[in-house]
């Protein structure tokens, strides 16, 4: 079984900055699963004298090599000679490879030019990997104890490679399974958490536990290594709980892709209708929760609502709410998620006013103060942020504040 | 001047894939923009050993060493450590940098953990690069004709420190000249440019010519080496010239961030207010035209209706037209631009609906309908997009086009 993967990515268009290297972070995602560690990712151009360097180090610190890129009909014989020299391979014709070429062009009903060909060109003695996606087929062998994996470079082509070709193929010589969880939490910063959790982390092995941060939120990953999947899971399941009594209503999901989509669920499941008033948020919000499909089902809308004007006119806060304490206030929040709860039907509104910098407002208030109301038939509760200077920051903390509250108060916990 | 540079990314959370390496991206982009050359993109985990070992191999190949990531808090000192020791430097104490990092803690009202005074050790001697967008600071030094530059690793961070650290940092150094003007497009597709410029863009030596994708828009770079920027101006302006008259009104702007600070900055200018919306885009305009500060003064606000009610309530759109001809249509489209621009008293208004997917509407409209309106006092203009399965690229695409109407109608150019 492999144990230390090394992937090679060959493309100027990546040392371009023209694209970036997802099919890595894919291929690192699925070997991860695997229990296969990868300790480095690598990206060279279209150049054999840089290739061949990187190949032969490669084959100093890495028993399992996947390459993608450069196998493409409009990339001469290089990458493939280069990589299969590597392991004193030549290149040979692959007459099923060709026909496979030539019949998706005849299934496309378009004419094949001749550099197509050249894709079926493979090293000899490999086990080819049919491209049912493309026409580059990809390789594989087993020489000297290293597995060499060849992908064709076009994400959809690689991930469907990967899928239904490189994980079969690399499974079979597997022992061992390994397996993640990721808590994700919100109210408290990577730091804090490193902060309260190394002794503890410095000392674990089997499962592991990291910090991550995640633009205004963060996550703890708990990763096992054992015989089955079961046992994995037994070994994580007492830390699991160990932080979740820790951190008890900071965490807000384990596994799950954000704030937003936990909110939405909870929402979906529970039937219950949101609006939206944001100010300083301008929308973000909505567009969030807009970003998932069928959310149309509990969301009723929102108002964007930049100027006194609309405050008044379409989410109806008082006038005398907007002298008296001006727009940046909690009573004017309170207004906007009461406000727009009531204008819209809506079981629940949220409400976002602020300073989101880098100036400061009219009346002097200062960047960065900002307030977030959420509004039941019964209740309305303020959350006042006290943010840095930063514009962009601010409006996401701001947005995650709304969501957090959302959250919470359909989860039964305290929502300010 | 550096001319071979290797980009070294520094993080374990990269090698398990649960981020790709976008930092790698956006500093080659900009380093192609600069002329230098790089060959290699390198990522490690959090290791000493593998990361000296990598930094032992980049002095031996590369004169311009980026590192990013494990700066952080929950970072040890290694990294720091092992690339500074790969120059035999220490680190050492830098109390202006700490003292920033317990200002910004003190600023948002934050207890400070002590891990967070980590970030202020930087290798002696260095230039410290100080970081106004997160607590770590980057530094950056030259040694036996080497320049290294170390970024923090969040994205976000990463890209300011770049543009108002690291390349002032680095022209500093150069001799001679390198210019760079973008052209960016919209309505036209990167392949489709390639495709009519090919054999000049081969042809071309000083200054060249490279296209690039960019999330619904292309962008066309040409860049020049010369003794002096007038020099390099002069080689520019032709090119310039040439592909302004071959692609026209499709060129939104040169060296401009995007079209939403095109579309805004022509409604600052001209002192013309606007109105949104949105149905299936979902707040997605007013977001990215909030995200520009100092717009208030030109954006009125929005609304998100996500229901017929929320279009018949608060825009205004009749009851007739709804019923008539179902939301997603171009009527409906129109009335949700004239209804908006009515109602929030502004000169211009936009309005969005259509299916953004992945499942169709209750009328059976497929996937990827869309329309997009615009509206000033006397005329209405509506373009129908007919796009593909999916719903991010959907939403991004209407988006883009209710920018480019703006921009097209401010510029006096057809709308539709």
């Amino acid at each position: 079984m492999a144990h230390q993967a090394e992937l090679i990515a060959v493309g100027t268009e990546l040392l371009l900055g023209s694209i970036a290297n997802t099919d890595a972070q894919m291929l690192s995602q699925a070997l991860a699963g695997l229990g296969i560690n990868v300790y480095y990712h690598t990206v060279v151009g279209d150049n054999p004298q840089r290739l061949a360097q990187v190949m032969e180090q490669a084959k100093q610190r890495a028993d399992l090599i996947i390459t993608t890129g450069g196998l493409g009909p409009t990339c001469d014989d290089l990458t493939k000679q280069v990589v299969a020299g590597a392991f004193g391979r030549k290149l040979v014709f692959h007459e099923e490879s060709a026909q496979r070429i030539r019949n998706y062009f005849a299934h496309k009903n378009r004419p094949m030019s001749d550099n197509n060909l050249q894709q079926a060109m493979l090293p000899e003695g490999c086990t080819v990997l049919d491209n049912d996606w493309g026409t580059a087929p990809g390789c594989a062998w087993e020489q000297d104890g290293i597995t060499v994996v060849m992908l064709p470079g076009p994400p959809r082509e690689c991930r469907a490679m990967l899928e239904h070709r490189v994980l079969p193929y690399l499974r079979d010589k597997g022992e061992g399974e390994i397996l993640s969880r990721t808590l994700c939490l919100f109210g408290i910063g990577e730091s804090a958490i490193e902060a309260q959790l190394r002794t503890e982390m410095e000392s674990m092995t089997n499962p592991t536990l990291a910090p991550y941060a995640k633009e205004g939120s963060a996550e703890l990953r708990i990763t096992a290594k054992g015989g089955s999947r079961a046992e994995c899971e037994a070994l994580i399941a007492p830390v699991e709980q160990a932080l979740r009594q820790r951190f008890g209503a900071l965490i807000y999901g384990a596994d799950v892709k954000d704030l937003t989509e936990v909110a939405c669920k909870l929402l979906l499941e529970q039937g219950v209708t949101l609006a939206t008033a944001e100010s300083c948020t301008g929308g973000m919000i909505a567009q969030r929760i807009t970003d998932l499909a069928g959310v149309s089902a509990v969301f009723k809308g929102g108002v964007v609502c930049y100027t006194n004007e609309v405050k008044r006119d379409l989410v109806g806060v008082s006038e005398t709410l907007l002298t008296e304490y001006g727009a940046v206030s909690e009573p004017v929040c309170r207004g906007l998620a009461e406000g727009i709860r009531r204008k819209l039907g809506a079981d629940l509104g949220l409400g976002v006013t602020g300073v989101a910098g880098p100036g400061s407002d009219d009346r002097g208030n200062p960047v960065g103060l900002i307030y977030v109301g959420l509004s039941d038939r019964a209740h309305t509760w303020v959350r006042e942020l006290r943010l840095g200077p930063d514009r962009a920051q601010n409006r996401n903390f701001a947005t995650l504040n709304g969501l957090d509250m959302v959250r919470r108060y359909l989860s039964g916990l305290p929502v300010e």
